[in-house]
């Protein structure tokens, strides 16, 4: 019997405004990236947000990106290390705040947006976020891209790693996802994303753009909450996995 | 033996701006209260200060405010008391992560600003702090004017509660601060305020600027790390304190 | 034949969030209030929406507000009237460099949410915004309620004012808005708020909740944009004037 | 005879946090670039600061940066050509709004910090930029790093373009700016600082920290108002280049 957690982005409302559908996705997924009120969330978002996965009993992360509500923390910004350290322990005490108020634990980090892009690739940044996750709680998960600098981090600092690969987006024969700049980055089929989630965890392979076998050990598999499709996506992925006897459930926290 | 606590606001710059003298102010308080970045303070700024108070030996408490940092947290906003519930929660969370990851235990909360103000006269708005502090952790002791609404809802709430007086601001006959729009709202004379903080200490009892004794039970005493005088100031009411053997030192937390 | 405005705030997004439907509401106003980055919008929606009501035709104000995006420019903050002053200087001035960039002439300026609110009964604040005004370019119109403080002070700094009506909401006895708190506050009938507009403009009088006639003179009619039946709303408030022989057309600025 | 701008940013300040000793500084220049309230400022230290300059008879410019204030603008961050158009047009609008409010004429625009660098080299910016200032008025001088992409991009826009050279920083071989990593980047001795100006000036040279001489041009020489010596640097920056018949004035605009 085969298993794997499928996560989900999730509290990405600010204050009057409006994004994703929280409280459908919720049913698709076995644990939810909170954001934390730096490029997205709010203090009354996050307290809702939790209080969802809590209903759902469905496991809860900090999602912890820059300080830039205006890009919604998807623009690079070149911060030293330290100040990447900083903004982890902000943001991932914060949510234990409305954790321990509604008497959950909290499960996971995963980084947002082009924290998660710049930790996988830059080692200064993924020992940041590693550093700043095991001194603010060592039984936290972190969650990363599959293969990246952060998965490296994350055991040099004797965290549990949880390796991340995407239902709907596409693998150059490398191993890195193709850049969204190509044409070809997305899969739009949701059949397909099902697909390629459930070879990824039966056979741990991953077929490239270029035609290739890469081998790939996904434990947790990131879906979409927000846009038109992503319900359909997501039941579609659901359904699938659980034809293909493939469990969904998060990863256990170290004992 | 007569003690008390001297607790002083710090972490109050923002990114390149700077504000207050924390390192040298240390040596004269026994708590401090430390911005969590809404109305001063950024992730940085936190570590910084939670460090020097560490360093010190000296209580550290959460100083949470409005999300207001262009008035500094001192404009009233018409939060509702959920909201007041929601950003006292994140702010003490946030300030939490950097306490576990130095090492160190959050001692205390105390509301900043048009939040302390609100809190101290309006019933919802006091509970929806105590609430929160004690949601979040309820070995906290809450900081709160004398004789205020505050004091009363941390009651509500099982907190232990402890009441703050002031060295540098007058009172009315009635107890309550003269207001600072009247010009005898701040006491100039170190040598003065020094004086007041000894006789509320010793004698629970402070002069109304209407020349009347009015009861006054403080178990800390407020003084400023910002302006010109401040160092002075802070230097005097040591020095005064021991001079008339009161111990300076912050109230234990709950066994 | 009769003639009144008809204005909808517009360019409420913020980067990556989306409210409103600016598009579509817009065929059927004859001006519009643009967020000026404040409370809502930000330069890039402030250029695409003065590009909307430039290719429509219709007549383009500046909406400032509060510094305040978590509560939408609509909780009550203690400015001081020099501070209102500057907010307002600078708001206009932000909006002015994209009509001048897109060839088109800036209009008015209708103050938002609780500023508007504080304008219309409190004097100094009122002042401030018309001095800002009048500062800044006096050649613009200023929208108010309909009798309120705003009005005057426009009137004093020798702006040609434009008094404000409402389709959606009920007015008591004395002319003042129903506040919203009271639940017979808006009208949720399409053809009532038609009928109320056009009593209005015809008769100068509107019904009160307490059932008396006052009297009232608007020379512009705010609509909603935002919700769910705001564009069900805006059509047929504009096909019933019509029919009513009354016509939908922004006041001219003086010459 | 010789003249030259000086020019120096200011009104770097933010709501309750002090930066700059901008009344001190301006006695020393010609021209001063004024914050817009995204990088730093507010509307307030806007109107100040816009009141300083007109009273001191100094040229005022807009010093648009990234909406940074964490990061001071110093930051880089990937916007697109669109979005610097966008933030360039609002900035400048915004301090239009208070030259117009005080009746003085806005002068010129130069961006500021990592806006400024990227615009020197990454010719999509630097045309942003200049598009960006011919949009909203053509007749404002645009100031850049003499020889860089920026200064180009005005002239394609027909802007008249300001050339600006540096004080205290010290040149490569080959004409770029020794980057701030360098422990040689920085001219920490005054009369180094004002002798390099006056050679500048007068022989169109700088000696390279190589030991070469380069071609330069410089129309208008930056100086710092902020930190220590800064106001030492301006006084004998401005005393130097008295003594040797270089007149200090200010570019002016185009007829």
């Amino acid at each position: 019997m085969y298993s794997v957690d499928v996560n989900c982005d999730m509290g990405e409302s600010f204050c009057t405004y409006r994004k994703g559908q929280d409280e459908k996705v919720i049913q698709f997924v076995s644990s939810v990236n909170i954001a934390c009120g730096f490029h997205a969330g709010d203090p009354a978002v996050m307290k809702k947000t939790v209080r969802i996965a809590a209903k759902a009993g469905v496991e809860i992360g900090a999602h912890p990106g820059f300080d830039d509500l205006p890009g919604f923390g998807r623009r690079k910004i070149d911060l030293t290390p330290e100040e990447v350290y900083d903004l982890v322990v902000y943001q991932i005490g914060a949510l234990q705040g409305f954790c321990v108020a509604e008497g959950v634990t909290l499960h996971h980090v995963k980084a947002h947006g082009a924290l998660y892009n710049m930790a996988a690739r830059d080692e200064a940044i993924a020992d940041a976020i590693a550093e700043a996750v095991a001194a603010v709680d060592d039984s936290l998960l972190l969650y990363g891209l599959a293969g990246s600098c952060l998965i490296k981090a994350g055991e040099k600092y004797s965290l549990k790693t949880v390796s991340e690969a995407f239902s709907d987006r596409t693998y150059q024969s490398d191993g890195s996802l193709t850049p969204r700049s190509n044409p070809q980055a997305l899969i739009h089929d949701k059949q397909a994303a099902a697909e390629q989630v459930i070879r990824m965890v039966r056979e741990q392979k991953v077929s490239s753009i270029q035609g290739k076998d890469v081998g790939i050990s996904p434990e947790t598999i990131c879906i979409h909450g927000d846009g038109e499709k992503a319900l359909e996506f997501a039941a579609c992925i659901k359904e699938k996995l659980e034809k293909s006897d493939i469990k969904i459930r998060a990863a256990k926290k170290k004992a």
